[in-house]
């Protein structure tokens, strides 16, 4: 297949982990004969730095004209002093909501080798593999009225929750569609006990199931699933939910494995071209250096791999590669025990292309 | 001093664990020479079989004519099938909003022999001694329009969060007063960046600080924070947020410990008489079988002498009767190992006043 890559390696550490993760996608379109052609695109403090502003229209036309866009990171301390809407993590949002990108999907593995590196203890972390699916165009962060009030007994401030229900039923279908390619089982999350959006957001999941009847759906409060992912990660398979509490839960859930360095994430709409980042930061004082872990842009590319170009086979094999490779014991600083000899981007990246070219080989 | 305490035993172990309770302000008032007056009213499941409803006007002049209210549990299987309006729970929101009580205090603390019990690792949990402050009046569960819309373009749904300012100053005075109380740190949990009810938190947050010179003061967003508590528990000391975020971070943080069956909570307004409560519920399985364990219960007791009374050294004593006694390996089923002796809910009971007794007299 023929595919057009968007490419914004953005700030800090992007450009490294962007370049390790084009290698891996350069070693699968050999090997599985597909054509990946790339187009470099400005965001964040290097669009500032260049064109003035963190987005720049070229970048949001480029990535309308792709298959997949892959990001980097961006921001770092030399753009923190300037204003909101100036600062290098507005393009992000940006980019987002040009795309529309309404689903963001962010999974959660247990590596069998880096169990250690977790607060929670080996037996609750171990076989962890879990996927938060946050809706994220709407809900409590976008609705109006957002203001401040004088009123005649004081001041008081006010912010709105607010869902159209065909915002909810697009995106619990979504989760869904991602349970069938896993364990086929959702967990809605929740506060129906207390929001009329809840209800509503239940009623509409209710509804959903009758179109997957394959999957299992169960509900929960989100009080109970913030408990439930301390308690006993393993129970989830997809848990979809609506912005804030996705962000909530999203972040706590990312904490469980103690290696943040290693997480994948996506941020798609059904139909047009999904954005694929890893969810650590830019890293600025270890940029340049050639020390980032590059794993989590990777198993982004995995992720575009399977979410975008539906490969489920080239997404597996990436997957399995880095899987290996940590088996193997090759470790970057950042998930390096004591006395583990530590790897360079680079001498990672290279790792997980040896494993992807032996196994497509065999 | 003389001090009248309303008892609301509820449904379920509430009976068994209030009993308990009482013998241990029995023993509290004996050995520093005060006087408890006890009035009994009915709440929950048993106020609706006896006067067909779970909240009786005599209750609520009951509790507001005394210092402090205690109560067990309320809720069960009998009462599940009711209309919404006439669950024994409507009995607990009920008299949280006759005594307007706005500030929910739930501490978590690690005790040193049950950090087994914990999903964390022990060096996580170790010394974990930190109270969730939350907001319980106002924010996304109270605020006006709730409601389901028709609009042009199709259904909709909005919640509302709204607070008056004085809520927010209010809630977050108390915060610091009981920082004051404790190791002198308050962390405000808000999403500054994204709500502007947050920014209007953060603000307020910034300008009561100035009453407190002598209390750290950090902010911190809701989702960092989910992340923090399964990171570094121990970072901690008070954490006040607005109602959700205090709703999902309270049950968050009450699983750090795994066992629940020890953890009180009280709800407090400042001025008239607070409610304390075990935040375990009415486990009508083990209900009336002398099984329950009282120790949340009996800890409530200890928060009710603190910060309703102000007996600080009376709190403390009761507070280290119950450390010493599971130092002693006594232990009541829910948080007994295999192999450890389990003690009934009246052996539990009087090996802390045993302990309470030895220590006052020496
Ligand atoms: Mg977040
Ligand atoms: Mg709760």
């Amino acid at each position: 297949m023929n595919k057009t890559i968007t490419v914004l390696p953005g700030d800090g550490i992007g450009p490294e982990v962007i370049k390790a993760a084009q290698k891996v996608l350069d070693t699968v379109a050999e090997k599985f004969s597909h054509q990946f052609t790339y187009q470099n695109a400005k965001i964040g403090g290097v669009a500032i730095d260049e064109d003035g502003t963190p987005l720049p229209q070229e970048t949001i036309d480029l990535c309308k004209k792709s298959d997949g866009v892959l990001l980097g990171a961006v921001g770092g301390p030399k753009w923190d002093t300037l204003p909101g809407h100036m600062r290098p993590e507005r393009g992000l949002l940006g980019i987002r909501k040009a795309l529309e990108l309404y689903a963001n999907l962010r999974p959660v593995t247990a590596h069998k080798s880096l169990l250690d590196a977790s607060t929670l203890k080996r037996e609750v972390i171990e076989g962890v593999d879990l996927m938060i699916v946050r809706e994220l165009t709407g809900g409590l962060y976008f609705g109006q009225p957002q203001e401040r009030r004088q009123e005649n007994d004081g001041e008081s401030v006010v912010d709105t929750l607010y869902y159209k229900n065909y915002e909810i039923e697009r995106i619990i279908r979504q989760a869904f569609e991602l349970a069938r390619l896993r364990r086929k089982k959702v967990t809605s999350v929740d506060k129906a006990n207390v929001l009329e959006s809840s209800r509503v957001w239940r009623e509409i999941a209710i509804a959903v199931h009758a179109d997957y009847p394959d999957v299992e759906l169960e509900h929960m409060l989100v009080d109970n699933a913030a408990m439930q992912l301390i308690r006993d990660p393993k129970q989830f398979d997809v848990v979809v939910t609506e912005n804030m509490f996705g962000d909530i839960l999203s972040d706590e859930a990312s904490m469980l494995t103690g290696s943040l360095g290693m997480l994948p994430s996506a941020s798609i709409n059904g139909n047009g071209p999904g954005l694929y980042e890893p969810i650590h930061g830019s890293a600025p004082d270890i940029a340049g250096k050639n020390l980032a872990n590059p794993l989590a842009t990777i198993l982004s590319v995995a992720m575009l791999l399977r979410y975008s170009f539906l490969m489920q086979e080239e997404a597996d094999a990436v997957e399995t590669a880095v899987t290996k490779v940590l088996e193997a014991g090759y470790r970057t600083g950042d998930i390096a025990e004591k006395g583990q000899p530590v790897l360079s981007t680079e001498e990672m990246t290279e790792k997980v292309i040896e494993h992807i070219q032996l196994a497509v080989t065999n």
